[in-house]
C-alpha cells in the first residue's frame, strides 16, 4: 500500500493514538488504512459416498486438485459462499452441512473455513476455473496431487470423522514460512 | 474507495475478465482492488459459574456491556485474536475452548467468531478501551445494555447450552438493513 485510497496521498506506517500496532495512515486525510486475514469458504461435496473434486485451470497450483473453495464475498453467509463456489468450480448444487475444519493460513493472511456438503442432485460440470472435476472414491483420492495444505487438512479429517461416525470441526494452522510440526 | 492504493492514480468500478462482480479496477496499473468481509473474534469469559463482561468506553455503543472482542488481525490465530482482545479490554488471562457461535453481520460486511473460554487466573481489570468489567452471575446478565446482537446471541448460546450439559456450535445472520426473523 503507497497511497490513501481516499484522497490519493501517499501513506506512511505509524500507530495510531490507542493502537498499538503500525497502520498504513494518511497524512493529508487521516484515514487508517486496516489490513486483516481475509475469509475462503470451501466444502467437501459427497455424492453416493464419492468426494467431488476440481482440478485447477487458474494459478496458484494450476493442474493440481482441490474441493471447491474461494474467497467470500461481501453480502454473503459463509455457507452461501461455500455452495457458490461449488457451483462456480463444478456446476454442481449442494447442500451445505456442519463446519469441519478452520485452517489458519499464516503466510497467506487467509482463515480457511471448510463445511460438509451433499449435492443437492446427481449433476455437476467443469466450471470456468477448473480443467476437470470428478467424483472419487475415498481410495482413489491423488494425495499427490491435492492443491493446498488446507485441503489436505479439511479432507483428512473429514474422512477420518466419516469412517468413525463422527462429524467435529478441527483447527490447524499452516504457516509456510516456519518448519512444518 | 476513489484511488489506487498501488500507484495513486482514480480507479473506477468494474467487472474483471472472468469475474461476476464489479470491482474497484485501477486503469493506469490494472490492480484490483477486492472487498471482502472482517473476522472478528470474541470469547465468553468464564470464571466461578460467572461471565466476564467489559462496559465500552469507545464508539459504537458506548456505554454498553459486550463480551471481550475485536477485529483479527494478521498473523495470529483466531484463538490467539480471542485471548488477545479479552487482554486488551479486561486484562484478563483465558483459555480459550470450544467454538460457540459464528455470526454473519451482513450490514457490517463482518463475521464474528465467539468461542468459550475460562479465566487462567482469578483476575482482570479495566482495559483502555473499557469504562467498568465485571463478574456476572447469569441472573444479573443486564441483556438490555449488550452492545450487539451478536453478543446476545453468542451469550444466550453459551449459557442454553450450558444449562443443558451441551457445547454445540451456532450459526446465526443478522442484517440491520431487514426486518427481524
Amino acid at each position: 500500500m503507497n497511497f490513501c485510497s481516499h484522497c490519493g496521498s501517499r501513506v506512511g506506517m505509524r500507530v495510531p493514538d490507542g493502537d498499538h500496532l503500525p497502520r498504513h495512515v494518511c497524512p493529508a486525510c487521516g484515514t487508517i488504512h486496516y489490513e486483516n486475514p481475509k475469509l475462503v469458504a470451501g466444502c467437501v461435496p459427497e455424492h453416493d459416498g464419492r468426494i467431488l473434486l476440481c482440478r485447477r485451470a487458474i494459478e496458484p497450483r494450476r493442474g493440481f486438485w482441490t474441493i471447491p473453495a474461494g474467497f467470500m464475498e461481501n453480502g454473503e453467509t459463509l455457507q452461501q459462499a461455500a455452495a457458490r463456489e461449488c457451483w462456480e468450480e463444478a456446476l454442481a448444487r449442494v447442500e451445505v452441512g456442519s463446519l469441519c475444519a478452520i485452517v489458519h493460513v499464516m503466510h497467506a493472511r487467509q482463515v480457511h473455513v471448510m463445511f460438509r456438503a451433499v449435492l443437492a442432485e446427481p449433476s455437476y460440470g467443469i466450471g470456468v476455473e477448473s480443467l476437470e472435476v470428478r467424483l472419487y472414491d475415498e481410495a482413489k483420492i491423488p494425495w499427490p496431487e491435492i492443491a493446498f495444505p488446507s485441503v489436505v487438512f479439511a479432507l483428512g479429517r473429514f474422512l477420518k470423522d466419516r469412517a468413525e461416525g463422527t462429524a467435529g470441526l478441527h483447527f490447524t494452522t499452516i504457516d509456510a514460512a516456519r518448519p512444518a510440526r
